[in-house]
């Protein structure tokens, strides 16, 4: 039992080492599959190689669960943790969908996606993450919400500028946000631009005063990540000391 | 008079967390209908709907407003106070234009958007926004002045390079100006670019040179975000011990 | 002539800052100025008024030279400091050019744009931008230069991939270089992009390895102000205490 | 021995000095001839010059080579280090190729760009760069993988939303992950961009979540190297004291 638990939890090291590498290799190679699926024109070979890595890569997955759910002590806060039902749902749409007509269920297969977060488990660097939001939680819920007055004041002031002039890309306050949303960002696809000069103008004034707003929340993140960095090391030389 | 304080004042619990949550939903509520309104093609029933609810808001708005008026203690300090005068401006398009020809008061109606400005009261981060300002606000002007002056001189040079290739797109500096703004802030729509060589290498040089400068106010105002939660820390921690 | 150094340097009150004022105005409008006529389609009536406005402009631009060059102490100093030669250019090109033909002089009438320079005696912060560059000058260079090199790259390796395919977007590696700086910089025009998949691969790569690259000056001119901004703090600290 | 060695590594004066700028101009100038070989319609004079060209910068660096061989204390420590390789790499090409067709070589004439890391010999700064990689390592792999992941779950999403509407745009995740990587690094060609009202509401949630992501690590380099600078002040300043 505790080989077991030494084998499924400690990613370090020996036989688990190899195990981790396996199944973060099984989440990559399920992923490709998937978008593989969606090219158009596949020859009916590739269709069943691919059916194939998926029945291999489902087996051992539901192994792994099997393997989680005999080690784990309490079984029921296993089968409702986190891992435990993206484990689940990893390998459940496999078994649910067989000999189901693909085209009705293909919002099911969209949740083989869920494997993407198996891979959270050999990554430490999340809870970090994760401390980073908390410290910055009150700034970026500020300006997550300035970014979007921001945004909306734009698509409206836009829409009454270009209205008159372009009656198709800026039909609505609704149409006019995807323009906003282009722009603040600075994506700037060009399918839909001001033409007028009032337009042009109220573009130059939002994209000065808002571009650094809708910008600030990287800055923040960055910032919280660094503190978070200075603080471990403390706290490292400390209990070193 | 103490409870109906409390009941608008005091956010956090109780019937004044109620009563806060209606009014945001309204504020948000509100502005989805003004943008409704703009789309084409609205059937009667729908802008029957739209009425109704703007009605409904109004009549709470007005509500809150006469409430907020009887709980204060100063009531001119109230009426002329910021949110005095946005809780004003919120309603009165509504009791100003009813029966009066929609599209002479189009701007009226525009006054409607200070509602946004109502969710403001809830928003205690703003203050924390203030001060980041304060703080970098010396940096801030000197790199709006910097980004201004950079903006102009493209204009300026971009337009000696292309005018003559681009009659149309770069017909003067103030035509080239939109281009400044658009390469600049990095949101490149393509509707215009240079095609010249001698344009292309000027591009070149002002997007090493100046975009850092256009971006920089983003980093001041994130740190001085951080500097000003480092203070709060540290006041509170100090508070504490 | 100490009244009239008052008037000059001491822009914070009196008639010094009045002066001051007249003097920033007529530098903004002259930049208008400049850009006016520079509008197609002018009439004979706006181009007399721009011409007026200029004459008043240069009048008074020739007395503050006299003026400076009168209370300077060292007159040699003065005449050749970088405000002195500034202060002549922003006035020379006028008397150059009258009676001369237009077409001939454009060049020199670009002269007239170092009027913008002399708006930065009345803006002390850029001393503090000057030491922000100082500070970080080390790793800007490094950056520039490490930017530069993931642009030449960039061309280079696109230039491998598109050639084929777009033989006229991406002729040599000099025109490839067009694409890659409008790329690094996340500008994005839309005019050339690559069609090859290898070709958007290798963007993939570019943008994922080199966008940061490019980005990072930024952040360090903002950290550095920062720091800038804590040591003058400190310092007008320690000195009140 | 000794003169040489100090002619080959002491770039900060006298022959050294010389020398130094000497080979770092041959490595921008055999830059600047690779790739205006790119040229389409070279006359054979410019060719030729071309040619010269390289001949005497390989002769030169084929010296500079020997020298250094020469002047190394271990001879094969010094020709399988990194910069022993480099330089072997910079002249290598042109022996190998001189007297073969052309067409058949192009990719070994790539190998002549190597010359661009003989530059970093002089650049000292480089070791600060990696320094700050090392500190910021962790969160740069978890930012990266971080923002593979989102841009992945990007192109499964659009794909979801667009393929219908846009069947070549869209065709697999494949294809829709070049959107995902032009709208995520905030470059928008303009070439693919979504069109239903489903897409753009997910490209609007896509931006404001994943555009802070994917812009982070340019914010934790410039904090390290921040950082790294503060670190080295420092303990400049305590070796003084």
């Amino acid at each position: 039992m505790e080989t077991l638990r030494k084998l499924l939890d400690d990613p370090q090291r020996g036989a688990g080492k190899v195990f981790a590498l396996i199944i973060q290799f099984l989440i990559v190679l399920s992923l490709i599959t998937f978008s593989m699926e969606t090219l158009p024109n596949l020859n009916e070979e590739t269709k069943r190689a691919l059916y194939y890595i998926e029945v291999i890569t489902v087996v051992i997955f539901t192994v792994e669960y099997c393997l989680r759910f005999i080690a784990a002590e309490n079984k029921i806060k296993f089968a409702t943790s986190f891992f435990g039902i993206v484990d689940l749902l990893a390998i459940l749409p496999f078994y649910v969908t067989t000999g189901v007509d693909l085209r009705a269920i293909r919002i099911v297969r969209l949740i083989r996606l869920v494997r993407i977060f198996k891979i959270m488990r050999y990554n430490n660097a999340i809870e970090r993450f994760h401390r980073a939001l908390i410290i910055s939680k009150e700034e970026l819920i500020m300006f997550g919400g300035a970014g979007l007055v921001i945004i909306f004041l734009s698509s409206v002031g836009i829409y009454y500028f270009e209205h008159n002039a372009q009656p198709e890309n800026f039909a609505s306050v609704f149409h006019s946000l995807w323009w906003a949303v282009a722009t603040l960002t600075s994506v700037g696809y060009g399918d839909v631009y001001p033409v007028t000069v009032g337009g042009r103008i109220f573009t130059f004034v939002v994209l000065v005063l808002g571009l650094g707003i809708v910008a600030v929340p990287t800055g923040l993140i960055a910032s919280a990540l660094t503190q978070i960095r200075h603080e471990d090391e403390e706290a490292s030389g400390s209990d070193e000391s």
